[in-house]
């Protein structure tokens, strides 16, 4: 996706055979399970506070301090939903003059902690033992260190913390403090604040804060400025000593003496809850402080025990464990590092969205910074889809139903550009297109057949054909409406194409018959022409009340079934695929000879010069026979990786995945590797040098794919599941597990043989290979290559 | 050019064979030499207004009411080259961040008239008689009617102005009363404001004003509010009676009391000056108090006579003169109409711009309104200059050294591109690139090339090589490097093109080998490598010189020879020449079949929607046919003509002219007449409903452009003068006369018969038709047809 705020997605110049220069900036201590950071390294902290975010889908925070301070730091909790909105210049039809960005909501870890007039600042006092690890089969992130006064006191502090994953409005802090040398007194203060300012917009959106105390709990209602949204925050503070309530405009905090014990060791305890749910006013109060109540109930201890469960759960259906082949010590660190990595990868998926709300998506950084202001953009179909439609069908399919939900705003952003049916937005958070940038907005057609892809591979993958009729047939004709009348017989070719587009290669703009959204159009119209009918047959109740419904013809099916049968693709008789008409004429870029200092190039090249010549910033040919995987043969692949390989620069971090996948189906694991090269530690180790910015959740979502569609082969676009493994060198195992229509399908790779059974649901025919084979409850070995 | 703030320039749907089907507003009379308005009618005021704008290069008014009032006004005096800029939200390299704009200067016509308590303001007092009259021989605007005030007192008041031709920063103005039934006394109030605001922008943009004043004079200085620049503004105002001067922040007025005597006519005149030549402070305040001075010394009525001897001799060189044929009334009428509207066009553009100040340039809407902000486009050169190069050509080098004085800011603009050389801008008032819209500022190339066009249309026209060695060739070299940089081998082709290109037509973004762009760039290579060879040749020393300040090699010059031999021209067989890469592919649009109420496109289409069809806006291939009309066959402009007419949707005003021309050239005078329609009328009859916005300075170029190159038939292009003329029926005799190298030459062009005498300078070689002729003062006779 295009990059505005933000500027520092590094893609890198390719050296030698090494495709994508990237290098790793190694900080976190590698351990399966945990990431720890060990000592504290002030410029390093914008990037920690990202890797150690905390998510429970509803809510997210950055690892920040809780006492704040003076420390480099982007201090974000976010509330997944709640963003403002400002208008920009109005200046063509078609172009949006209004954007929403999400905003950070209340900060309840606000912590303000006093030893003999000295405020804990770890930017300012003297401290040492500073651990900071996130646990993932907890979900627990805990800070620890020894803080040493001007007088030599030392005061060791633990902070911890976490984001309740079942009951998702509650939130946990616990702060425990034991003198070593000394007994006295500390202040603490601990409360909620509503004041954190957005960084990029320099300016705090919250308005309107009311405030409630009782006793033991401090209350606080906030507005935003435009949306007219309302957020309820409460927390149940334990904290031994007198308090006392301090009240701001925009917060609210209690403050006690506390008598410490050389020692021994004593607690704060807060409880909170984040409540946004649509309900205003005192309706809104009132159901906050119920939650409040409960939530209170409930103490750190239980609610962790509870939270561990939740993360066994998880894990025992979603963890790929890969176990390092027998070399030597430094690659079995690598694969350590990979096996990590992966983890990390799937927790922060699993902390970003897991279903059972559909007013969400994925935002490309998640709930974890500002960047791309918490916007989600095609990449939910085209990158995150698979790993929930394997490891969670209902979070994929709720996902989808995002998508129905913002069917009125898709419609309407239809009309703006003149079009029928509906327009998918190509960056938003609410379903209203929110990319201000008309080459990207009103170009890219991807959202809209991402969106029908994913209806078609969800419904392929789950057999749910309730979702497809109750609600993909609707969306499918909308998007096909929308195609339809895009769509435009080309003058010479006779065919349909879709003219002045910009495919997922944002490199070339403005371009006709773009290969990929031909394609996916044509798809996209043929899928919808067939629910149409198949609805009509399977349904015929519920497909007369569509056709009222949105006023569906049977013309309108055919229509697009001709639109598809005479889509025009461009293919070269060796079967290499233009990306788009007159791509082949392009002026050369030697894109070895470009200086790395150059990257990004939209920081440094003037930005019309980015789009002329061969240059590709990701892979559309390649995207395309990625995703329907089974309908292209393998010299269609080689023909196509082995050119556009060569003129593919990544400045999408989504790109090297793709050719990874591909590379390791053609037999190329060298090529493979190389580009699975910082797939699963992108983030942990920094590749981009913009981790600090937040995660890059989208591309963490492919690193499981390049190793699920890579490694193991999965190919889940035919007719029936596919694998073809192919284990990586350095690796002696991997094993994972796939839900799959109502089975969990265990798959073991060891290097001359893979394993597979189903542990749960009935048996099941796969291909293995070019083989077919029935996997069931016995362990089911199939010999490297078939 | 496209449009942003303003966005009526309508275009209209063609119908039947009308190509161009814009419908007159007929409102004032036909005169051969005045402008009449009789009556006056609230609705057309703001097109009266810039129908009675006056200017003389160095200032504009436009033609509001003296006494300003509740009529629909949009006030302006500008003042040439006067700006303030706005910073933009930075995006992307190479995409400007600031922006500049003509604002209205000092409001010097500020009068205010008070009779028995009732404020003269045409909006709401009763009136009669009333006659608004522009007289095109002697510059002066008249407005007179009779006031009649609730108790039944009748004045007579008569408002007269005008812009000092030949002391250009001399402005007059006199108001006269006559009561015709009292006597009594009447307040005028009369000053100087900088309070005037910028009616799109809301804001007045003059601060920090210093006053002066002495007895019979009042005196402001300020300061814009960015650009930092400083004007000094004064009057003299002889007014009888008692005088108080009453001083606003930013105004100063003489108010006095006058007694009338009925009957008699009483009169105030107002001499002013207003000074911007680069001086500040206390040297610009003295500066402008001695040019006051002498200013104030000079009559109204000496200064007119002045004034006319200045029009005369304008007129003698420059007058358009076309008399009816033997036909109908109506057709008589219209042929009085086309003769008015060309002296019309005639008139305004030596008003807005005759030469003699490096420092302007000509503004699209000159200096009469605030739409387009006051820039100048590449219409000066590939439009303008034409009119310049035969009526005054001391003024077509002024705009070419305008173009030489901010080599530096395109030089700049270049670097800013990631380009060599110089990138001329788009839109400009003080050279730098003020478009902030990337795809017209980073992708059009043809501000460039226009320039070096410019330069060797002058030198080929006026023989100037001391022009083009001191000033065209480090241009032409500065231009070329661009253009060099800026072009790329096709991969497929082999052969060098401009990619990412828009083109003249604007309805094409981001395309590859835009025939025109390619053509031009190619022509602008090849005479910039002739120019620096010959003047190697022709002055050693100054080619040194050159070649040392610019960094120049002999190898510079040869890359540019090979890259113009290796353009690529994408031309098929029978001559069609494609626009660009894929055009004939590209979907069709009917474009007779747009409602005329989709009109002006930008406003009503999803901006996306507008580029991607074979509807386009104006002929590319067609202005190069013209501009370079000698290098093509006769076959080849049949073949191109009668294609691209078919697309051509004209929502540029400039693109009917080139379509009359060429048509005239192929013996389609029917095409040449439909085309010519409204040329010479566009804002006389307001064709496009926009003229309240000002007037379309280009266009009237073009309209004189459309008489003599397309019914003279007069081509500059080739080895000598060529004429091939075509009267049209209409008309029973054509008569100009052009400066060509030192000489006048006087042509008459009768039905069968054209007439050619050099009445002045040395016998001249012509072409007619297809024969050469020599041309002295004994009159030539050529027959219709050669």
């Amino acid at each position: 996706m295009y990059r505005r705020e933000s500027r520092a997605d590094a893609g890198s110049v390719t050296e030698g055979r090494k495709h994508v220069a990237k290098v790793a900036n190694i900080y976190y201590a590698v351990d399966p399970w945990k990431i720890t950071e060990k000592g504290f390294d002030k410029d390093h902290s914008r990037v920690s506070e990202s890797i150690f975010s905390l998510g429970n889908e509803s809510t997210g925070v950055r690892g920040s301090f809780d006492e704040g301070g003076s420390i480099d730091s982007l201090r974000g909790a976010y509330i997944n939903g709640v963003y403002d909105m400002a208008d920009i210049e109005r200046s063509y039809r078609g172009i949006v003059d209004k954007v929403h960005f999400m905003i950070p909501a209340c900060d309840w870890l606000d912590t303000t902690i006093i030893l003999e007039g000295e405020k804990l600042d770890l930017g300012k006092v003297k401290f040492c033992d500073f651990v900071r690890e996130l646990d993932m089969r907890t979900g627990i992130l805990t800070r620890s260190f020894v803080w040493e006064t001007a007088a030599g006191k030392r005061l060791k502090l633990c902070f911890e913390r976490f984001l309740d994953m079942v009951n998702r409005e509650r939130v946990y802090q616990r702060i425990t403090f034991i003198p070593e040398n000394f007994s006295g007194n500390i202040t603490v203060k601990s409360g909620l604040s509503f004041e954190t300012v957005h960084e990029g917009r320099k300016k705090c959106f919250w308005k309107d804060v009311i405030h409630k105390t009782l006793e033991d709990r401090i209350m606080l209602k906030a507005s935003t400025t435009k949306s007219g949204q309302e957020v309820f925050s409460g927390a149940v503070i334990d904290m031994p000593g007198e308090r006392t309530i301090e009240s701001g405009e925009k917060t609210v905090r209690i403050s006690a003496c506390l008598n410490l014990t050389e020692g021994k060791t004593s607690a704060v305890e807060k409880r909170a809850v984040l409540v946004f749910d649509g309900s205003t006013g005192d309706a809104l109060i009132q159901k906050g402080e119920e939650l409040l109540s409960k939530c209170g109930q409930t103490s750190f201890d239980v609610a962790a025990k509870e939270q561990k469960a939740y993360w066994d759960s998880y894990w025992a259906v979603s963890d790929i464990l890969i176990e390092p082949g027998d070399t030597d010590a430094k690659t079995r660190e690598r694969v350590a590092a990979e096996q990590q990595g992966i983890r990390f990868c799937s927790f922060q998926l699993a902390q970003t969205y897991n279903g059972g709300s559909f007013l969400h998506n994925i935002g490309a950084k998640g709930l974890t910074g500002e960047a791309y202001n918490g916007h989600a953009f095609w990449d939910t179909e085209s990158c995150c889809l698979p790993f929930y439609l394997f490891t969670n069908p209902e979070a994929a399919k709720d996902l989808l139903i995002f998508r129905y939900n913002t069917l009125p705003m898709a419609r309407n952003r239809a009309r703006m550009l003149d079009c029928e049916g509906a327009c998918y937005p190509i960056a938003t958070l609410n379903g209203d297109e929110a990319c201000s940038l008309w080459q990207h907005a009103s170009l890219q057609l991807q959202p809209s057949t991402a969106v029908a892809y994913g209806i078609w591979h969800y419904v392929k993958t789950t057999g749910d054909t309730d979702f497809l009729y109750k609600y993909g047939a609707e969306m499918l004709v909308e998007i096909a409406r929308f195609l339809k009348s895009r769509a435009a017989l080309g003058n010479l070719t006779g065919k349909y194409g879709f003219y002045g587009v910009m495919g997922p290669d944002e490199f070339h703009l403005m371009v006709n018959n773009n290969a990929y959204t031909n394609y996916m159009g044509k798809r996209t119209l043929e899928f919808a022409a067939e629910t149409v009918k198949e609805l009509g047959k399977a349904d015929p109740e519920a497909y007369a009340k569509l056709c009222e419904k949105i006023k569906l013809s049977p013309e309108e099916a055919e229509k697009w079934s001709e639109i598809a049968e005479n889509m025009y693709i461009p293919a070269r008789e060796d079967g290499l695929i233009e990306q788009h008409d007159g791509f082949f004429d392009l002026p050369h870029t030697d894109i070895d000879s470009i200086p790395v200092t150059d990257f990004p190039l939209y920081d440094h090249w003037s930005y019309d010069r980015i789009y002329r010549t061969d240059m590709i910033k990701q892979p559309d040919v390649l995207m395309m026979l990625y995703l329907y995987n089974s309908s292209f043969t393998e010299n269609v692949k080689r023909v196509n990786y082995d050119f556009y390989r060569q003129h593919t620069i990544h400045e999408s971090s989504l790109s090297p995945a793709i050719h990874s996948i591909l590379a390791a189906e053609l037999g190329n694991m060298e090529d493979a590797m190389d580009f699975f090269g910082f797939a699963t530690r992108l983030d942990l180790d920094d590749y981009n040098r913009n981790t600090r910015e937040g995660l890059h959740i989208t591309s963490i979502a492919m690193a499981w794919a390049n190793i699920v569609y890579g490694f193991a082969g999965l190919r889940s676009d035919g007719d029936m599941l596919k694998f073809s493994p192919r284990l990586p060198d350095r690796w002696k195992e991997l094993k994972f597990s796939i839900l799959y229509k109502g089975r969990v399908i265990n798959i073991r790779m060891e290097r001359d043989i893979t394993f597979f059974s189903c542990i749960s649901g009935e048996a099941l025919k796969i291909r293995v290979y070019d083989s077919e084979y029935t996997v069931s409850h016995s362990e089911l070995s199939v010999p490297f290559g078939g």
